[in-house]
């Protein structure tokens, strides 16, 4: 199978870089599961339903979220509804939404995508280690079980993200970080055979501070004076994310590569081998 | 002017990379300057005057460190002997050890290496854009003044990372991250000249938990229970850093490399071209 | 019933406080539960059965914890056999040891103990609302149910504690905080009758930096660099705590009034009404 | 010299109790400097110059803030002529206002009240040890220098803000905490003379949470799901805080007693001994 996956939209910026690329990369790359970390969509804070739908009338297949989920207060009362916006798996019990989503892909094949919180300088949460076991539990990658999994691990500290990676190594496809909305240059293959990235990096404009605004960014940090609300930067998009392929008959990772296209980080743009 | 930077050696895989990697880089490369952040160098735990040593005989110029400066304790009372190694500018008056320092390159020309430790999710320190401020202030880069500036900035959070590039944009050579032990793809020159890259990426073994032993690591975050001691990975490390060449009138930057060497990450070796 | 209960008990000048005035308190008060948090009995971490054992000698009832729970490791693999040692609810299953013990106490009354863990500004664990409100749901104060109830909450934030309190109001017959080291004034009623307290403070030396050496934490706070290991301060400890006296019908509380006997605090003796 | 202080205010149930007990209080205590907290006075977010002009009519000298400090913007542009208005002392450099004052006291006696923000588990800021020292070199407490001197330490934890009292003993009239909005039970005098306690309270409904309304702030940790604006609770507040005589000839504190009038809370209510 072939996957492709997107970080953090930040704004504008980002939603349009997504959505202007999507038609070449699917063309290019033609991908069996898409999906975007789309957080930050509506203007740096949670997304809507409508965002959502032009990330879906775009091709993709799933959108993710992570600790700005509520941001859009809407999304309480209408997440239920949406079966492919998945928040996060280890909010509290009772808890609107979904933490993870079992698709039919091309093919009869089955995918699946799960959404955790990582918890080092990060909110209090249930803990992700436990969360995401209990869901590979239920849903065995490869032969007669799921023929993908993705995870998208929405953390802050680079530790906890790859010890999520080994924990998971030989029972996903592909585990890939969020949140810190910077590319990292570590996608690999890991022992067991799961394809791992640090982080995605996030989709919006690189000349800012993740996506939003510099000097307003600035301002708050160095002055510590109040300032207007951080809104994201307007400058190109860069879209950023990876696109992995798998072995049919394990569902384990045969590749992965960086997805680096527009606005001003160093491009890299995958070509399909299978 | 070349310049190569490493991020965190980690142990012994990580100075075993730099060293064998060295002698490769300065043939091809021919850097002006080299500088090594080794704040995990001593088996994970801070550096020893000896290993800087080593470092400096494998033609390092300058050792900067980190949040785990004083893990040796020995070197409290024999930084201050040591001109090329440099902690962090903004510890509290008083300790031990310089800031920042100024070298004399080949042809006569002068570069100043930077050390700061960034505060969001780390240790309370001290203002880390008042002090490096304070020495861009007094050594101005360009004609007339410093040739080359690099600043290791240590830090954990992208958003103050990205800040601290713009505020030093068009007044440094290269602001450069360390400390997450993640090697970033965002590595840019900023509008206004200065090389940027949010984290070097560790020098050590990846199949790790950013570079520590990951099966002790996982036991530890996951169990919650007491482990052994921390220890670094113990298998082949890769070279992180990058490779920046400066224009001599205005030391800015004209390009920047990522370097990743050996090991388990996908392999990026820059070349020269000046 | 009458509930005695002491705070993180801080090294040996803790322990000397509590077994000293033990025999007083037991002949003033004549309490049917009496429970210390043991965190730092053992040096400041954690704490070993031999110390437990005399604390029980002493008349204690019940062992209490938190974060410091396996800084002596042996307790990792003795804990088990310990039914009056109570680890935090909620920590991660598969956990030795337990979180909350059902005891017989005099006249054939049932009393539950539990201990949490809060979040705010501590390691990451699971929810601690959810495990005390699993525990309060399997175990109803009141007529034929538990005659008693007692939690301690340790954890750094007044609010989140408050919280906690509200949370259990009318549930249980004492809320009470451990982990500052700091008593605090603000014993009272809960509305729905709960007996609540933000924390009981230590028992230990209270010229000292929560219980430890003030020169060296002083040193290490402002210096940063290097010291001697922690250790507690040597001074005459204060026991600190409470005294509370609950409605035999429904398990709540009548009174609750602070206890600090000793060392260098204002002195608070409770007399017993019932 | 006879010194009042209150802790943070919250909202209107903490200024009504302020302001409807200062005339017994002034009656009975005669108190030469009285200062108060107001970084909650306006509905839980910081200070009005409105506000504090209530303040000083009802006989406050001085109100001092913390990490709420800008949450009404107007201030920054108003309170550099603000001269009683004392905002924290370790801000970065340039931060409007000022950080101490030294006002005339009765008799043409002189009084210095400084404001410091710490830092564990809160935002980075400059380091306040420093700061404070600083300041207490320039002015030294006693004969021919100053006669009291007042130190608001804003912090978290109970530790820093201990080592904070030990690190001012004999230099400081009191040091008296903030922030945690719980009054402690530790007034002492340290052994170099210095009055201390941990936190002063706050003046509000303590049948809240830290004073904001308990429902919603239960909401808030509990479901983690977004809910109305925290705001003040609003059931009769208590008044929390301190009285200090000092010794005229050294600046130095004789006694020490908490201020806790109306509301919930267990009653204290000093009396004048000089
Ligand atoms: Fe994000
Ligand atoms: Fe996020
Ligand atoms: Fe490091
Ligand atoms: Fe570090
Ligand atoms: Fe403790
Ligand atoms: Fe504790
Ligand atoms: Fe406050
Ligand atoms: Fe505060």
């Amino acid at each position: 199978m072939r996957i492709l996956f997107f970080g953090d939209v930040v704004g504008r910026a980002g939603r349009d870089a997504v959505i202007a690329h999507m038609p070449t990369l699917r063309d290019r790359l033609d991908p069996d599961l898409t999906v975007v970390n789309g957080e930050n969509a509506a203007g740096g804070y949670g997304v809507t339903v409508k965002i959502a739908d032009e990330f879906f009338a775009a091709g993709i297949d799933v959108v993710t979220l992570g600790n700005h989920t509520w941001d859009q207060k809407d999304l309480v009362g209408t997440i239920d509804q949406q079966p492919r916006i998945v928040r996060p798996v280890n909010y509290p019990e009772g808890t609107p939404g979904r933490g993870f989503v079992l698709l039919q892909a091309r093919g009869g094949r089955k995918v699946l995508v799960v959404n955790a919180l990582l918890r080092l300088f990060m909110e209090p949460m249930d803990d992700p280690f436990a969360a995401v076991d209990r869901v590979l539990k239920a849903h065995r990658l490869g032969a007669g079980g799921v023929d993908a999994i993705l995870i998208d691990i929405h953390g802050e500290a680079t530790s906890e993200k790859m010890i999520m990676g080994h924990f998971c190594d030989g029972r996903a496809s592909l585990v890939v970080g969020t949140h810190s909305h910077v590319p990292t240059a570590d996608h690999t293959i890991l022992p067991k055979g799961t394809a791992y990235q640090t982080d995605a990096g996030m989709c919006g404009d690189y000349d800012s501070a993740i996506g939003m605004k510099k000097e307003v960014a600035m301002a708050k940090m160095v002055r510590k004076l109040p300032t207007e609300r951080l809104s994201p930067a307007e400058g190109e998009g860069t879209v950023c994310g990876c696109y992995v392929e798998t072995d049919d008959r394990t569902g384990l990772a045969l590749r992965i590569e960086p997805v680096r296209i527009g606005g001003r980080l160093s491009q890299s743009v995958p070509e399909r081998r299978q």
